[in-house]
């Protein structure tokens, strides 16, 4: 099925899995549960009988509930206004993230919005500034698209040479989901409007009590930009920004703004309090990177990874999710021996742009110490680059866009823990 | 975005959503509420500021939850073992369908089954008959495919020239659903134990108490055929075959057999219960259809439909979606007058393979009784027949796939009934 022939198939595995050989995250110990998914209640069990096949099932239900067993759950980082919680990126399959556990990211809450009340204003370099209601919106032809929405601070922990050892994937990358949104094109708005063509930015702000503010170049307004109201299938979460918010796809989360109120078109950026106190690179030499919208190519493993425990030596498969906001994954290398060495791993159908896409590689561990790394590749050539060169282009005090490649060890008992310091 | 240049979409509005004077579901009235979603209980709703800005919003969560008006629900055909509940195709947007609101029909209601127990037997004409845990069928190279599941039964109300009015499109249609799949291919597992070259058949035979069985040419099984046990990101839901079921892409949905405990290799069909009793469908000359697996192309409008009413004439939109077992819809044509004359509608980004394709057509509603229709194309250039046609090559008496075109009558009042009835 797709580019997975039989011989690719073959060769991949190599008759490891017929001979019992191959181990991969079911097999593994997991040293602290609670790490993963600290927040999850437990479900009550069902009591699933000896022999299911004598038993008559449970009836059809108005809606559907997980199995008691699979109860993946965000973590929240702090109970606050302006916080956070992060999708358990190591628990999940296939590309897309359910809605119930995409992250969130708000400044002053998730505001209760009427959708009856809902309002759009699109005013300034326009000819006829209009509002549109949530209705009015849904009039228009709609599109879909599926993408990534990531946190310009994503990965924060990983970019310090001390970083902490006892870490997930979530934990430190889970600031990334992958939807369908499906709204209209802000282009059509734009035309409704009547956007001068001199116009080069635009300010999209929220209607909760950040009143969130971006500038966004008029050039992605009219490229693939959304008014998005629909997610998966259904009308957007609350806390994504419910009835309506600005899609950006393959650009940073903050500026696809949530609960979006107004756009104003200009010919200039507005320099909004959250793009000049926030979302700004500051450089070592004193200077600033700013509007850098586009989120780099990123990778991360997702297994092994900590709290995991290999128990033994042999064959594994390393997995991992990589995505870039300029394109599709074209390569993702693996290293077992921190760099010295690389070998392409394997992409999962389907690889789509923009798209979290999965990766994955055998590797044959010989009871010693290891430190594992993946470093993607997208369309245009780009490469992620080692935390050092990042370090040399940024400087140390940047709060944004980490995408440096993130290292686990594996120590010698089998053992797994975020590597960064062991990497510098 | 996609294929909507700025010319088409300039196009397909004309002007009329500027003037305010395009109108779609969001403007029309409904006639009956609790027709569409009769099951949904209301949930506390959240009291809406009069401005958000001026309220911090509540506070990040593990899981999160739907917005208190957007409540949808399946419908329940019957509380009993053998049923079925559906899709509310009417109330969803995009091509994915939420993992809890995905169609059910179970044989003997849905198991309980321990992860830990499962097994997945695969014997016959092998080299090696063996079992696969679920951490085995982890273990190999997965991959994920975007596709519709429908069951073979969908659409009986349509197929009718006495049809009930007073239908929904859920109501009609419900029993299809397109989601994320994600598993092991079939073709990795049969080469692992060896299947004979001469094996024309398999057997598939689900876990529940209903040992549901059903034939699978060994065509599919070596093609795009899957043992899934990811749905839209996480763990296959209850109801839809956890942990793991068969996934032929495009073929009918009882065939996908859920909660699958053995694969028996062989060179002639099963005949079993399940596929001679049911799932052939009896012909007007006294033979029968048999292993009439590929669901054909298939349209059907769900706005407007039972039980909105058009409150005044002018544009509107007809929107609906189209699906093909056979690959990619490529055309949907629509028609308001009763199928005297046809235009081709516009398809909504994305359009994959085997998947849900979304349509819209403008209509200037006269005042006039108008009955509409949608007929859809795919890539093979196969085309959605009439139901006269149907009735034709079928007969009165068979049970399975009817995938006549669906009539909507608009009485002169802008009452919209199901009009299989009017269509005659």
């Amino acid at each position: 099925m797709g580019n997975l022939s039989r011989r690719a198939m073959l060769g991949a595995t190599g008759g490891l899995i017929a001979g019992g050989l191959l181990k991969t995250q079911a097999d593994a110990i997991t040293l602290d549960e609670t790490a993963a998914t600290p927040e999850g209640p437990p479900s009550a069990p069902q009591e699933a009988p000896q022999d299911p096949t004598k038993v008559i099932g449970r009836f059809t239900s108005d809606l559907g509930e997980r199995a008691p067993g699979e109860q993946p759950r965000r973590i929240i980082n702090r109970p606050s206004p302006s916080s956070s919680s992060r999708t358990p990126l190591q628990d999940l399959r296939g590309i897309i993230t359910p809605a119930d556990l995409h992250f969130e990211r708000h400044h002053a809450g998730i505001p209760a919005i009427d959708p009856e009340r809902y309002e759009l204003l699109i005013h300034g370099m326009v000819d006829r500034p209009m509002t549109f209601s949530l209705s009015d919106l849904k009039r228009y032809p709609a599109t879909s698209q599926l993408c990534f929405v990531e946190c310009s601070g994503n990965g924060g922990a990983a970019y310090r040479t001390n970083a902490a050892r006892e870490v997930t994937p979530q934990q430190i990358d889970g600031l990334t989901s992958t939807s369908e949104w499906t709204g209209v094109p802000l282009s059509t708005l734009l035309r409704e409007v009547g956007a001068h063509e001199d116009a080069t930015w635009l300010l999209a702000e929220g209607g909760d009590a950040a009143v969130m503010g971006r500038s966004v170049p008029m050039e992605k307004a009219w490229d693939d930009a959304m008014i998005g109201y629909g997610q998966n299938g259904e009308a957007i979460r609350p806390e994504q920004g419910y009835p309506a918010r600005l899609v950006l796809p393959g650009w940073e989360g903050n500026a696809q703004v949530k609960w979006i109120r107004r756009i104003e078109i200009s010919d200039q950026p507005f320099m909004t309090r959250d793009e000049t106190s926030k979302y700004t690179d500051p450089l070592a030499d004193g200077t600033a990177r700013q509007f850098s919208l586009v989120m780099d190519a990123k990778s991360t493993i997702t297994f092994p990874s900590y709290p995991n425990v290999l128990p033994e030596t042999g064959w594994w498969e390393i997995r991992g999710l990589a995505w870039s906001g300029r394109g599709k994954i074209t390569q993702v290398d693996v290293s077992t021996d921190g760099g010295d060495t690389w070998e392409p791993a394997e992409l999962q159908e389907p690889v789509l742009s923009k798209c979290h896409t999965r990766f994955r590689h055998l590797w044959n561990w010989d009871g010693g110490e290891a430190l594992l790394m993946s470093r993607a590749v997208d369309e245009t050539g780009y490469v992620q680059p080692a935390l050092k060169t990042l370090i040399d282009a940024r400087g140390e005090g940047t709060s944004y866009h980490y995408n440096s490649i993130r290292p686990w060890k594996v120590e010698s008992d089998g053992r797994v823990f975020f590597g960064q310091a062991e990497a510098q």
